[in-house]
């Protein structure tokens, strides 16, 4: 049995099994056709952090499929609190047949899996973001900027640029990271990277310089400044990120016709000009109807490795 | 393509084509018969304001027919709060076949639709609450009382009067709605079914005199003095509207076999008189039923729409 | 129609049919068969008290059994505030086929019962607990300890209890409680008990030393000393409830080879020691797991008696 808590633990061959899962999940649904491989199945959606897409994308995906999410909240659910975390994974994974957590510690979902039954997805943590990053890839691969990507991440050294060190790392493609001072990516997360780097062939660059990262990229990606439980920090980041935001200016210095991703919500005139969301819209909304046909392609994987 | 946000937008032909298709449903429903029209498809169901009715009758009609309902209450989703109500639209959109929103301003649901790729259902907004006018008219249909009927509205002018007005003015029955001064309906929405009554020949008449309006009326309605949001104005409302409640007396004035409808939930001892309740038991909670069933009619006549 | 809302209402012979039909429904899930006995069939689930594992239990069973559970929470849903019981009762069950209910008064889901036209289910209430106590003697006769079982119960006396006391009084067990003085069970619960007892065979005592309680016991249970809603007197329960945490001494009291069950959550160190949780791991999570099985057997058996 597998669980899915970062692209760590993911060859570049599984990887990619998955993309072709949700490529092919994808065409189906386009022609009107549902397989249903999790008939019958039930998924247990943990939400410590609420939001949307992650729940809406997760809730379709698994009906298309033949099966059901349960979404609990946290009105519903606290890991950790009133009972330990290895009873509750232990009492949920031998009721429902997968378990998707959004939460903070990344340690919560480690100890969550150590004791489940059943596949684990990483809905989100502190630490990594691995489902947006298998979203962002598969849209990569569908506009053909995939193995021989240059992406530029903008902005602050979060979850997200730790997934996307994870998935270079794996796959092999070229990754310049910018962000301000005191903002820069977890070291050790850096460190692995850079280790993994070296069998795929990876480039990866940090730096403090966003027009050094953004230069000839053919992929430009960033994310909002203060993520949720940030939002006190708001007013001094707005300050720390000054020159980050990727506006008309910062794209000119790009390959030609290089794309930009957003993994959503979006803060026009903070990390991304409104002129950059407009000219990129399709792109960027395709990025996160993908979310449901890669995370679809992911727990048809998990099944099938689950057996 | 086609929204549902008020009843302004359909002809008579087709309010009554989707009552025909509501009869069908609940006569195959009491029959054992479940016909799947949406199979695999998902309605998001977006409550900003929070409601046991409109809840459970639109995530059971989708679930008889086939489909799945996923409900993102105001403490998962803000429209218009953290990001713009047109990405949201496009998001959710991109990934679920129908939409049902219940939010305050009426502006917000209109927004939503002109992004939306998938049709947008009105489950109440501080201006239209058309579901309950379906229901409400098919449940006429069924006891015989409709194109020829004398409706009496006893309340405050608000959303459930404007779609009175709107259901009056395209089917052409004659609606008497009977005010407090200074509770009038809106007179924007007034002119504008005065107009479309001119066409439909329906006779529509607004008042402060309740008794003046229930004269040999065939149906009395009426709705709660204070909705969710006014509970502070609960006192001087109740002042306002002595004299407004519909109560044995005032159920005297009207024509014989006059039916009383109530959308619910019903303050007895304030717009309704308990006796008047229970007299009338029956009509009232097959309305509420009928939630259901016509709520399962509009869907798929938008999903035929749809394609 | 038939309700479940206490033990009380059924005969020995409806719970061994329960029973016998969840085990039933075990074999088959183990076996991948999956039989849609509730197909189109919803059920709606109204938790005035938040609980993961009823939740879980309940919408994962309906789905398995080609139903839907509709989950609404004390968000947004308030028994008997803004409109009657009686009324929510005859729109809810106009519209849904079952109905679970977890609240607080008793007397509330037995208003709600009186009006509902499906069948209404005690997920719980401040008085009784039969759902657990269904999958706590599924997992007794799993283990082959059932008629001929010596119960010592040690602990609180609430509604855990007074439903051990209900079982065992219908099945004709042996049933020795052990409470604190101050923490007895409701004598109106055991003067009833002790009455069904006489046709049952059934041993029941009610005693203040667990000791004397444990003495050969073939099956040790208890329950958190201060259940949901009572944690500001969690302090006072501490120090009432020295000398009722079931430890390795007070195991050694048994019969050879007893089981201990647990309902979940557990407080190691209060009501029961780390060593006894982590000896019995395998029964306590069988007995959580028994949830899903026990209350699909239960729903299958009431919408039979519901035709």
């Amino acid at each position: 049995m597998r669980h899915f808590l970062t692209l760590r633990d993911f060859t570049k061959k599984e990887i990619l099994e998955i993309i072709d899962l949700a490529l092919e999940i994808k065409k189906d649904l386009k022609a009107g056709i549902y397989k249903k491989e999790l008939e019958n199945k039930t998924l247990a959606m943990i939400f410590e952090k609420s939001s949307t897409r992650t729940r809406v994308s997760f809730e379709t995906g698994m009906f298309q499929l033949g099966g059901h999410a349960l979404f609990l909240s946290n009105r519903d659910i606290h890991l950790g609190r009133g009972e330990p975390v290895k009873d509750t994974a232990r009492v949920i994974s031998s009721i429902c047949d997968m378990v998707m957590i959004r939460t903070f510690e990344h340690s919560m979902i480690e100890e969550f899996a150590d004791y489940s039954k059943v596949p684990v997805i990483n809905g989100l943590t502190d630490s990594y973001h691995p489902v947006q990053l298998l979203a962002d890839y598969m849209t990569m691969v569908e506009y053909g900027i995939n193995e021989d990507a240059v992406v530029a991440y903008i902005g602050d050294g979060n979850n997200m640029t730790h997934s996307w060190l994870m998935l270079a790392a794996k796959i092999g493609f070229e990754l310049r990271i910018a962000t301000p001072k005191g903002y820069e990516v977890d070291s050790k997360v850096l460190e692995d990277a850079l280790k993994m780097a070296k069998e795929s062939g990876a480039v990866i660059k940090v730096m403090n310089d966003p027009k050094e990262a953004i230069q000839d990229a053919t992929i430009v990606t960033t994310d909002t400044w203060a993520s949720m439980g940030q939002e006190d920090e708001k007013e001094e980041r707005v300050k720390a990120f000054k020159g980050f935001m990727v506006d008309g200016l910062m794209m000119c210095l790009t390959k030609k016709d290089a794309k930009f991703l957003h993994c959503l919500p979006a803060y026009r005139g903070q990390e991304v000009s409104e002129e950059i969301m407009d000219q990129h819209a399709e792109i960027i909304f395709n990025e996160a109807e993908n979310r449901l046909h890669a995370q679809k392609g992911l727990m048809v994987w998990l099944a099938q490795h689950a057996r």
